[in-house]
């Protein structure tokens, strides 16, 4: 269903093929000769197309879908239409994910090196990569192996980004290392420093950001997200993490592994996350906190204490979850109690 | 009152020429010859100057203005000064900018491409453009007549401009199509893969984003704003909408038309907004909503369930307007007898 | 510390002249020969670093620290492990910034003019100045002595740049004048059209933005920030302040001198900040609001009505600090006994 401008489509695959590479059963192996041409939303796949349903919301639109195929959750199974071959996954969004990875594998331009481009001759430049216009790449810079760097972007002195490396359109890349396979959007202001001065009558005193910024291997970091430098020592995004759009990562922020780090949230400086947290949209961290590992924080929410391992935490200031929502009903119904006059 | 290094403006016009163009009529018609060379502010116009009241707020300054002609809404005439002329509009701000437009005609450049830009073969270019330096245009993208490309740009490829598009210094678009009149100022990010993944312990596994955005006519999307392309389908933004700075507006989304999306605000994954609908700054709208047309959102919400039509909310989560200040009042209240040591 | 790839560490100093320079005594004077060749934080701080404690939260690294000596407020003397050298400041992290400024002084690159850009005729260039590569500056720009504009950056026709300004990567500059040794980061947009239309049914009527940006002297304006020009009038920040990463101020907005915004907040059109302003991260306020000298705004707060000179405001919407922290403790207490049952 995509839009062959834009995006290159891989052969036909049966459902068989498709099964033995998402990790899904058939629920029928007859159809396992069935072939799909590309995979498609519930609402518009027709019969030769795959679909996926995991997101109860949807199940309306699964009930009378077109798709010729869908993959689902065992759960979920009872829901289907008679005329849809089901692929039984534990874990559809991932098999779909990588069925849609199998219809439209990643498009890698081919190697080369445009001519519009300024690269100091100290710089160490791998095999295969691809630069495009309008590129600046500083002074002793090392590029990786198959690094692909989009137009317009600035890799400063010294930078070094490992094999795989893409940064997209219009990034700023200074003071960084970036491991492996990770993937810089378009925007993306890496390096610059931080936000630190002294505060003095006479004039705010700048202090010299000192620190670098450090990212793992297959992190994703969003378009117009600003990470600034450590001030003394390093800021840090572990392997695996993903970070949104125009977040803001400050100096000293250390990021452990497998974070997801949603739009427009803010981390002050020298807060550390550890390994599979997740902040939902547009929360603020206060700088000098520890957030455990597996925590999760609602959107919108401002974290001013530290947060335990594993504790869902809302609000402003931000509170265990259960205690912010037992307040919300609280506040509700008191509410409601003094209008109706019957004031307790 | 417009700097001229910055602003070309046109020659003076009468009181009568210029209630004509901007839908206002003159308090005393002998004012008709009186002739104005250009707009300005209320505390600073003089007597050859036009201004305007819009906002009671500035009813003061409006009292000692020594604008030489003001415009007013009919409910303001009493408030004027008697040395000011009065031009009455039930619109008068929508009456100033027409009259602004009429001292200050848009500039557009005349038609040139640079030589300092990178240009794909294939791509088709349209009559009467302007491409500035150091730009990028892709293959097979699609250039209308009388689009202007400011410096920087990259337009991707398969990307189509209607006639008359403007694209702001440093924007990055790509797996778009943006519709006639349409405006994309400095450092937008259009079109980039949306924040989709599947979470799985041994690493997340990347969701292909396969959709587009598709961005109406007269749309005006606003600095630094990310828009993320469709997942499957596309991210939509209505013909007459108007996005602020710094937005955030992930994949699938769809808003409908002559929205107003003021800054900082995000949309989640898969929202949908109806038309003249307006979200106040720093808004957040969790993903897989819908907001009903003209739906008005208050400054800072949190929004986590449907909006139906015409309705204000208001808060974290958000909640009807009046409800939400009910509750405000009864806490502040509240909290004061408690401190008086009048529980009840 | 630093890492040498990125940063040009000047020559060891001892302790006394390092007293000197940074306002700080010497606690004992046969100290004042002990040379440092480093500032370093206090839990990777050896015996030829100089450290310092600024954070009470850091007194535990301070009283294990390896460092050879340690900048301390008086107040912290006794806290000090045995074998450290103290420095005795009341500002002790003024005093660390102007000690890391000596070892680490600012870099400026030679004077030097890219063949690479596209700068126009009538364009007055000063002396000593460093323009990268790919940049592009307009006609009638003026650009100051010892100015340093890095890579891909745009200046538009008839901005005035003062000595000794600093553009960083990817910055936007339109319509705006900018002061003595200010400093602008990557990708900040300045001087854009403000978000200015009439509303009406037909479509939008888009205000003329007639205004301009005037920028103080030694002001920062962090990374993918977006400063509007002003509608009619100028959009202001005074000298000494400082803004950091992507912070939406809209047109018409005054900002004083020495003010802190930080990251993510946002200042709606035509609001006024005093002097010594301080607005923490994630703040929104409200258009046309007025907000005193030396006021400040808790992170996250949400300002709809003017704050008093010097008060401390927090909450949305926003009320003074205490009068907020009262309402959460009266919320969060007033909840748990009717959890109890005893509800009162």
């Amino acid at each position: 269903m995509a839009d062959a401008r834009f995006f290159l489509k891989s052969s036909p695959l049966s459902l068989a093929q498709i099964a033995g590479r998402i990790g899904a059963e058939l629920l029928s192996a007859e159809d396992g000769d069935y072939v799909v041409s590309d995979v498609a939303a519930l609402d518009v796949a027709g019969d030769d197309h795959l679909s996926f349903l995991d997101n109860k919301k949807y199940k309306d639109q699964f009930a009378v879908t077109k798709a010729g195929a869908c993959i689902v959750h065992p759960d979920m199974v009872d829901l289907a239409p008679a005329n849809v071959r089901l692929l039984v996954s534990k874990t559809p969004y991932k098999s779909y994910a990588l069925a849609a990875q199998a219809f439209y594998p990643e498009q890698r331009p081919e190697p080369s090196i445009s001519q519009m481009v300024s690269i100091h001759p100290s710089a160490k430049i791998g095999e295969g990569v691809h630069i495009s216009d309008f590129v600046t790449i500083g002074e002793d810079a090392v590029i990786g192996n198959h690094v692909w760097i989009e137009s317009h972007v600035s890799i400063g002195a010294g930078v070094e980004l490992a094999d795989g490396v893409r940064i997209g359109n219009h990034a700023t890349i200074s003071h960084a290392m970036i491991g492996r396979g990770s993937r810089v959007y378009p925007g993306v202001r890496i390096g610059q420093d931080g936000f630190g001065f002294a505060i003095d009558p006479s004039g705010f005193v700048k202090v010299p950001q000192l620190g670098r910024v450090i990212i793992g291997d297959m992190v994703e970091i969003g378009a117009n997200t600003a990470i600034d430098r450590g001030a003394s020592g390093d800021t840090v995004i572990g392997s695996g993490s993903w970070i949104d759009n125009l977040v803001q990562i400050a100096h000293n922020v250390k990021i452990g592994r497998a974070c997801v780090i949603v739009a427009q949230t803010g981390i002050a400086g020298s807060t550390e996350l550890g390994d599979f947290v997740v902040l939902a949209g547009q929360v603020g961290v206060a700088g000098h906190l520890k957030i455990g590992s597996m925590a999760k924080v609602a959107a919108k929410s401002g974290v001013t204490k530290d947060i335990p391992p594993k504790e869902e935490w809302m609000g402003y200031p931000a509170m265990p979850m259960k205690k912010y929502l037992r307040q919300s009903v609280y506040l509700s119904k008191a509410t409601e109690r003094k209008k109706e006059g019957t004031n307790s």
